[in-house]
């Protein structure tokens, strides 16, 4: 192993295997890891604790992350039947069925307060941290690879610390990280970030080299995954979104240059992404929780100049890109923890644009993210709570209808409320937009219908929306609370929203 | 008039009857004005305008104020059905009527949020604003008397800025106010406060003498309400939360002065402060929207030391004893524009522990703040989203039944949220405390159940949730989507959320 990995001498003592390392996890602990969409997660060691669980050893866990993490975390121990409690997002199909079943316990905390949550002792206490790296520094300072996630906070709180080196990130990657933890009130200081590429912390973990017990060498990459193609509706979303900033701006309630930018995972987002970067707009800035491929793009293309995150999320080609020239990057990424890029306080300051994707919306533009049919978890609410409800405007996006139609992505009451129509402004389907600012239930009802909702639907609706006014005059929000959702009751039912 | 109320020579030229200065506001316009719960508000020069209007003149205008306002604002002008759109929250009955009929519009918006989005240009333009004051300076400063609100805002964003002089609030009032206002974004600066008790502002609201087009004294009283006697479910809510106070304590998970108290309004809330006033805690903080009668009384008793707030909305005899005793309180008092005193940034960094009124909680900890059964607007949203979705920790406290049982308030799932189960921790009833944090929903409902449910409706709520887990195994958060909303269309229908 290379002493430019571990620069502190006495530390190269604590270089061990995987599976010695993966000793000192035990039945019944709790877990932090480092991680975030997967990115940056540690892969050696928790394969060696899958391994024993799968040769039948009694290991139950709590595993606490950053936010989802690949198939060598999640993967394997929802397989190996390793967690007991699962926090705070994941996008895992085998942990996702476990969850649904009950046999993993998992809650769905907005990612900013998760890692705080820890720090003030609200989730027990942290046996062990696994926290993947590039490098540790002659002080044991650890500097994480490609996501920082709630990795700080971890380091702080454990017991012991198992760090894996992984030797497929680049060294280079030292020096993007802005790690700053926040105390926990009443000593709590202001975050002193005024503008989006402020730096305030240091570019590693500060970890006292007594707490590491074990150091692994890994060579396995993150669990990158390709892109798809951006296709025509996501391109319509995109088009009435950046029509509509240049509304904003052209009626001086957006600056030339916009503001900060925080877009959410997936390839509507990526296509808005896009878009931003085919438009006119220049001189961007971001405040985001994950750089994806279209990110990259803006940087190329000189748009953005730098990008402040939490975590590097790229497609194989864009890992080859970001790699391949690395040194470009190097002063144009800051990733921050999560604690940071996501935190209230900078969102509301910085005035950050809040585009993320819902699964459905309702007429009065309250937006679920997280569960189909108002039952069953699908990935977590991840960060768009911290962003949405805190941004200057924020924007849902959402294919109009889903499972080829039978499905509308617009209903009479949503299934499950992940953001209220307190904080929702702006929603954008491929049929258009609905800016709901300064209206009432029933004027964003009618917004909503007829500028996002599909054609199939919009007579549903609107029969759904007169009648519940007309039963029942005197309602802010009309309903029939009897048929509020009736349109999942019937797709659970017939398989489609549509009437037979 | 007195020169120490009108500080400015020039000024005292603009010195008109209400009449006159009425005339400024014409059909069509928007007005801003200050007011908070209703403390500080103008009351003689609407009256004007609402004699107007009574009088035959077509008069619709646009209200925007702190939060509600009193009989001679909110009452007058919706009963001389002046209002088209009302933001950001009431608490008038008549005009709570208009509002669900649909006859004046209102969007029901975060307070911290609502001033935020006028200087961003949300709201449109504001054609004049009225703001209460003790006095003015001699550089047109405007000294606020019983509250701050959005009145900065206005007062910066009007054309035309109207004064109502109200001899009766005492000039004493002035050196409690902090005005302090941010810039927009992109130029938006740390807001510097790190104590509950940090002054960063300035005591009056800058004004350009030029746009004051009128002053006009006014002798009527806030129009401010006895309180009940604190019933005994109140008190047992009130003794609840304080043993789980004491037992976060010793669990380290609290400093044992607690953290910086917010306190909703209302006799639940008024009762929770007088338990901590009876408790062992002691050198508490708190960073608050409404300072209430029993807010005073841990200022007498020494327990708080300042109270920061945007309004003083005290009962007849609270208001006796403020104005009796106004030196002791000066420096105790700090009154704060709700942009501040509601800012996630300050919630979050003080560690707020935030306490706010439940309509209804359903079994997964999501609250319903507004709505009687899901469509008919009480109050509007309030702070209560300000502080829960970025406080320390998040309580929320309902009496278990309503109109003599026929209510449940704990039911399967809330016909409105406005929390989510994502920010909501602790639910307290007068049967017992659901501590919601670190759960699964599945455990959350068995907790709240038990914990929180009235002995009437927890064999309802149990065979409901053994139902949704039977009938359909694989979901995270268990619904019977049929049946989600069933116990509200069965009060609508039958009077009561009971089975006949």
């Amino acid at each position: 192993m290379s002493k430019e990995r571990i620069r502190n001498q006495a530390l190269l003592s604590k270089v061990v295997s995987a599976e010695e390392a993966a000793a000192y996890i035990k039945d019944g602990m709790t877990v932090g890891t480092s991680g975030f969409t997967p990115a940056g997660y540690p892969k050696c060691v928790p394969l060696a604790v899958a391994k024993r669980a799968e040769a039948g050893e009694q290991i139950r866990l709590n595993l606490y992350t950053g936010a989802s993490v690949g198939k060598e975390l999640d993967g394997a121990w929802a397989k190996a039947g390793i967690i007991n409690m699962r926090m705070p997002y994941q996008t895992n199909g085998d942990l996702r069925n476990l969850i649904n079943s009950g046999d993993v316990k998992y809650q769905d905390v907005h990612l900013s307060q998760s890692g705080q949550q820890v720090r003030e002792g609200f989730w027990g206490k942290i046996d062990v941290a696994i926290i993947e790296a590039v490098a540790i520094t002659e002080d044991g300072g650890i500097i994480p690879s490609t996501s920082a996630g709630n990795s700080n906070v971890y380091v702080e709180m454990a017991e012991k610390v198992i760090i894996e080196v992984n030797t497929t990130q680049p060294l280079a990657l030292e020096g993007m990280h802005d790690i700053y933890s926040p105390l926990n009130p009443p000593n709590r200081k202001v975050i002193p970030i005024e503008k989006s590429d402020d730096r305030i912390g240091t570019p590693y973990i500060p970890c006292d080299p007594s707490k590491i017990v074990a150091i692994v060498m890994c060579d396995i990459p993150d669990d990158c995954r390709p892109l798809g193609d951006i296709d025509e509706d996501s391109k319509k979303i995109s088009g009435h979104l950046i029509d509509f900033l240049e509304s904003e701006v052209k009626a001086g309630r957006l600056p030339e240059n916009l503001l900060p930018l925080q877009s959410g995972v997936g390839s509507v987002a990526n296509a808005v992404l896009a878009g931003i970067n085919g438009s006119r707009f220049e001189n961007l800035t971001s405040f985001t929780e994950v750089l994806q491929d279209s990110m990259l793009d803006l940087i190329d293309s000189g748009k953005i100049k730098t990008c402040s995150c939490t975590s590097v999320t790229l497609s194989p080609d864009g890992v080859k890109r970001f790699y391949d020239n690395i040194d470009f990057y190097k002063d144009k990424v800051i990733i921050r923890p999560q604690e940071i890029s996501n935190n209230p306080e900078m969102a509301r300051r910085l005035g950050v644009l809040t585009m993320n994707t819902a699964i459905e919306v309702d007429l009065y533009a309250n937006v679920n993210s997280t569960h189909i049919m108002g039952t069953r978890l699908m990935n977590g609410l991840g960060g768009s709570g911290d962003f949405t409800r805190n941004g200057y405007m924020t924007f849902f996006t959402t294919v109009s209808t889903a499972k080829n139609g039978d499905i509308s992505s617009i209903v009479p009451m949503v299934s499950h409320h992940d953001h209220t129509e307190h904080e929702v402004m702006i929603i954008v389907t491929e049929q258009g937009l609905a800016d709901c600012r300064g209206t009432n239930p029933k004027q964003r009802a009618k917004k909503i219908i007829e500028n996002c909702a599909h054609p199939d639907y919009r007579p549903m609706l609107q029969e759904y929306f007169d009648r519940a006014q007309k039963e029942q005059p005197n309602q802010h929000t009309p309903h029939l609370i009897s048929e509020a959702l009736s349109w999942h009751d019937r797709f659970n039912k017939t398989g489609s929203m549509k009437l037979k």
